[in-house]
């Protein structure tokens, strides 16, 4: 079931394109349509639509959208001790990893000269979380998390309700351990219209960061401008790049992890080793009967996977920075010695201890990381994006002076006048 | 012509949204459609399109798109030396303010486990840079010096061809200067969607930046996702903060600076005096008539600017933030002692002696900035556009052997049994 293609540098390009053509979304008019009439109704309606959507979509009828304190505190008290010392764990990681990304602000003083960078915490950010089968607690630490570090000051949570009307209780407890402000029960491309536009009840925010269904992707996608988003996130996708040294079990495992995520999600291996291809596929065998969304793991392995088998390593560091992978697993003899060469990749896990889940829940880089190639242009979400800049500037009266000629020059080469004048205005005497 | 309206606390809110209603855009139905034609077009049609467009649009035969090394060296040689000299100096501030902008890879290590930040410059690079009246060479140093000192390998700039099919020589001359590597004859949408999708001649690139039209902005977040974009420019405003130590004739100056733009600009003054309100719309009365752009200044002066005269300074500042202008110049007796109240703004100016037109061509910071309210959650481009990140994470054996029944059960209790099973595959006997 699990393909295994003899690759070279001269034609890997035509296999991967063929392997990878189900990440360049392309059929989505219809989708557009309905999330563009959602967005309208929610504009119009507010709060109304917001309910009937929920109905709708979700099959479940509320009142209203907000999720009060007693229900927060009852999913808390609902909850393992065991899972809360989880959470405190991962967030504690979580947080330590997070902190070495804040920014100061920064000055610089030059004779009668003062340039700088003011750093700002945005000051509300709308977060989704998926509710039903991907309804992930994890989700929750890895974007509030950031936030709170950036010191954003509104934090609201959106996700949709379950069949019964409630929220998944360790979501609602992450929530809680990590001081979310404000959650509503709404989900889809109705809550990101409500988090952009405002409703009633919901305050609209500056900033919609969280991963989601088709739906909310191209809602996300659409209100881009009104608010920014973090980043519009698609199938999840593991590739691993291991040599004999590595353990086929722990490969085939860890293909397999991504593979249960969805149908559409990647599972690569890229090796050089025929043997050890062969070891790998029927662990992925074997092992898979034996999970409980096997069925899912089955049809991901299946239509997006595949164990490239690689002329030289060369050619395979060029197929991972083609790749551009969510999350890249280097098993081989000494992995850090290839990490200069990886220039493409949303996280990077080294050797043959730091499985793929290891970053999802514990060791503290943020598991929100750019999908489908963007990896070329993106980066996992972070601190960085809860806050924003200014630049400063100071010059003195002398400081302009001495330059007055230049800027005056600038701007009438570029047929500016009013921009001259604005210097020149300042030294009539 | 000038509006001088007076604010309180409690009204505010209603007239500047009134005022700054003409940020919204919503009525581009049309535009769109264009955009999704024009676009299909070049992926469909390549060069051809390309050049067919281009004689639509720009009227102007090609036959080819790329600009030759001897058209550049042309350029530069009909430049005069003053201007070089000029390109020269503002090039030397640019890049040294934006080289402390510049971030290193991190590590961290704690007994056996390895976390870090790899940051690598975004590979390729496309430029936007407007042609026609809008041909700012100034553009092309903002553009182009953060990305060099990202370490961008391949920046490739496109701005449209003037009616004799040549390319502007100031903005060829500013290429030269900054080392643009790749430059092509093309504007509009179908150069944005020639940089996204690539055409016969153009190798597609990572990454689009720089401003444009709406044509321009629109292309650029269709593409949004195949790509990254920097943002998407609105038009430019400027905000003046100002107290009766402020020059009234300053305050003009600066005002008709911005609106020399286009006739969507937007020209803010807040003060709490009467009198300084008076003679600051006399003074832009008096000043506008002898600009050369005088009839686009009057349009913005008149439909999209105000004075405000404003109850007291914590009102104004409110204003400032929920302008979230684009440029702010504070000047007021102490300036920097607003510097912690200000939240929202792209670039912030103070005192009397540096007004916006010094920010535009020559202190060093750079003049993309957030418009039309989104300094709420953007910042100016800078180092940081031009850069990625990945996650780096090595647990050993022993370090994960401590918390692999945490990651475990988090797994568990999330439904995925196969992230479970990744780590536990590593601990059977």
């Amino acid at each position: 079931m699990l393909r295994i293609i003899s690759v070279n540098k001269d034609n890997y390009k035509i296999h991967l394109k063929e392997l990878l053509k189900q990440r360049v979304e392309e059929n989505i008019a219809d989708i557009d349509e309905t999330v563009e009439r959602v967005i309208l109704d929610i504009r119009k309606y507010g709060d109304k639509a917001l309910l009937d959507y929920t109905y709708t979509f979700d099959k479940v009828v509320l009142n209203k959208v907000k999720v009060e304190e007693k229900e927060i505190q009852e999913a808390w008290d609902a909850v393992s001790k065991e899972f809360k010392d989880i959470i405190d764990a991962a967030k504690n990681n979580i947080w330590s990893y997070h902190e070495k990304q804040f920014q100061n602000s920064w000055i610089d003083y030059n004779e009668d000269i003062i340039l700088g960078q003011k750093v700002t915490p945005i000051e509300s950010i709308g977060m989704y979380v998926p509710g039903g089968k991907a309804a992930y607690p994890s989700t929750v630490l890895m974007n509030a998390i950031p936030a709170k570090i950036a010191g954003v000051q509104r934090l609201v949570m959106v996700t949709p309700p379950g069949k019964d009307g409630k929220v998944n209780p360790y979501i609602l407890s992450a929530a809680k351990a990590v001081g979310v402000d404000e959650i509503y029960k709404a989900g889809g491309a109705q809550s990101i219209a409500a988090l952009a536009y405002g409703t009633e009840t919901i305050v609209p925010v500056n900033k919609i960061v969280g991963p989601g269904n088709i739906y909310v992707a191209r809602a996300k996608k659409k209100v881009y401008g009104v608010v920014d988003i973090d980043m519009i996130a698609g199938p999840s996708e593991i590739c691993i790049l291991a040599d004999e040294t590595a353990n086929p079990a722990f490969a085939a495992a860890d293909l397999l992890s991504q593979a249960e995520h969805d149908e559409m999600a990647s599972s690569i291996l890229l090796t050089l080793s025929d043997g050890f291809a062969e070891k790998v596929k029927a662990a992925v065998n074997q092992q898979m009967v034996s999970l409980d969304r096997a069925q899912i793991a089955e049809q991901a392995i299946r239509n997006n996977s595949a164990i490239f088998i690689v002329e030289d390593m060369a050619t395979a560091i060029e197929m991972v920075n083609d790749i551009a992978p969510e999350h890249l697993e280097i098993m081989t003899d000494n992995p850090f010695e290839m990490l200069p060469k990886i220039k493409n990749a949303g996280a990077i896990f080294l050797g043959h201890f730091s499985p793929e889940p290891l970053g999802d829940y514990f060791a503290g880089p943020n598991h929100t990381l750019p999908t489908s190639g963007t990896a070329k242009f993106s980066s996992p979400l972070g601190v960085e994006d809860f806050i924003k800049k200014s630049s400063v500037i100071y010059y003195s009266k002398a400081a302009l002076g001495k330059v007055k000629n230049q800027i005056e020059s600038f701007a009438l080469h570029e047929g500016l006048d009013a921009h001259a004048n604005s210097i020149k205005v300042r030294f009539l005497p």
